[in-house]
């Protein structure tokens, strides 16, 4: 049985226990505080020295890191990745644009205001542009379809779900980008997602 | 043969070179200048709504953006991805970190110094400590080993290489950290690159 650390605010830790729960992979949680530094500890820096959740713990005692290189070691072989290529490759491309141009926004500005208490008029403007452009463009390339990659539930979709539907605690209106409106309920049912928005 | 769109000064541009080169991949090359926003026009725009290189493509006409998809893409069934699936997920874990931790404090830094002009003194203090913070782990990670994963070359090495080896153009001092400095010129030599540093 594998073990997840993780803090149940990190969208990209619950990427992987959604990913387990879709698979039927029995896993145990264990939590570990973002907000109390509990990523910085030394028994923790000796499992990631990277400081970051999450990781797992496979049977053997050895780790994994990085949210995304996690969710594609469990679901090897499985319908969460594509059969075609290109497919493959598209999902692959979603994935790093998630780590880059995504997660680095949408999931800092929702910390900032909801976990720091950070007024929202105070966070970084050129931040929240940022978010707003890579709502425009999943909202964009969502536009006529059910999932980001060749009409299948992708970890692609496991990915980006995760802080989209959390936009709204950084001040963003799903609403505004109905695609993605749409396609995030979609994914909560398909998933499916049990923790509440 | 596939057409690579890039900037001959971003080095995930010339991941995707290398990436070709060593598996004797036929390419076209066109030139996309950044610091001009040729990645801003509108044609640039229509084969990838992110406005970045490098982007390829295929054959028929399909494009694929984001350098770690691209090379994965084009080195599947090749010996730069291991075949083991632990391993793998190790060069898996490696990718995503370097897009999340890496090519956003080194690569940024160098753009800033080396493109723009910014005097060094003025860039941010905590992009410098994040991309220190990265060097240093990357050193404690290689020291005693010559690739990244599985004593064997792979993708991980040939991503994280890209930004590593121009570190000093943002003022790094890559002889701070031995095991980096060692590693960058066995894969250097491993690819091999023929671009001077």
């Amino acid at each position: 049985m594998i073990t997840i650390y993780g803090d149940p605010i990190s969208g990209n830790c619950l990427k992987v226990k959604w990913t387990c729960e879709r698979l039927a992979i029995p896993f145990a949680w264990i939590d570990v505080n973002v907000v109390n530094r509990e990523t910085r500890t030394d028994a923790f820096l000796a499992m990631n020295p990277a400081g970051q959740v999450p990781i797992i713990v496979l049977d053997d005692g050895r780790t994994l890191a990085q949210s995304n290189a996690i969710i594609l070691h469990l679901a090897e072989g499985s319908a969460l990745i594509p059969a075609d290529p290109y497919d493959r490759a598209k999902m692959f491309e979603w994935l790093f644009w998630e780590q880059y141009s995504h997660e680095p926004s949408i999931a800092v500005v929702r910390f900032q205001v909801k976990y720091l208490g950070r007024p929202r008029a105070e966070v970084d403007a050129a931040l929240i542009a940022k978010a707003e452009a890579a709502l425009g463009l999943m909202d964009r390339a969502l536009e006529g379809r059910r999932f980001l990659v060749a009409d299948q539930l992708t970890l692609a979709d496991v990915a980006l779900v995760a802080y989209t539907r959390f936009a709204h605690d950084g001040g963003f209106v799903l609403a505004d980008y109905p695609a993605v409106d749409a396609w995030v309920r979609r994914v909560e049912t398909e998933l499916p997602i049990k923790e509440p928005r």
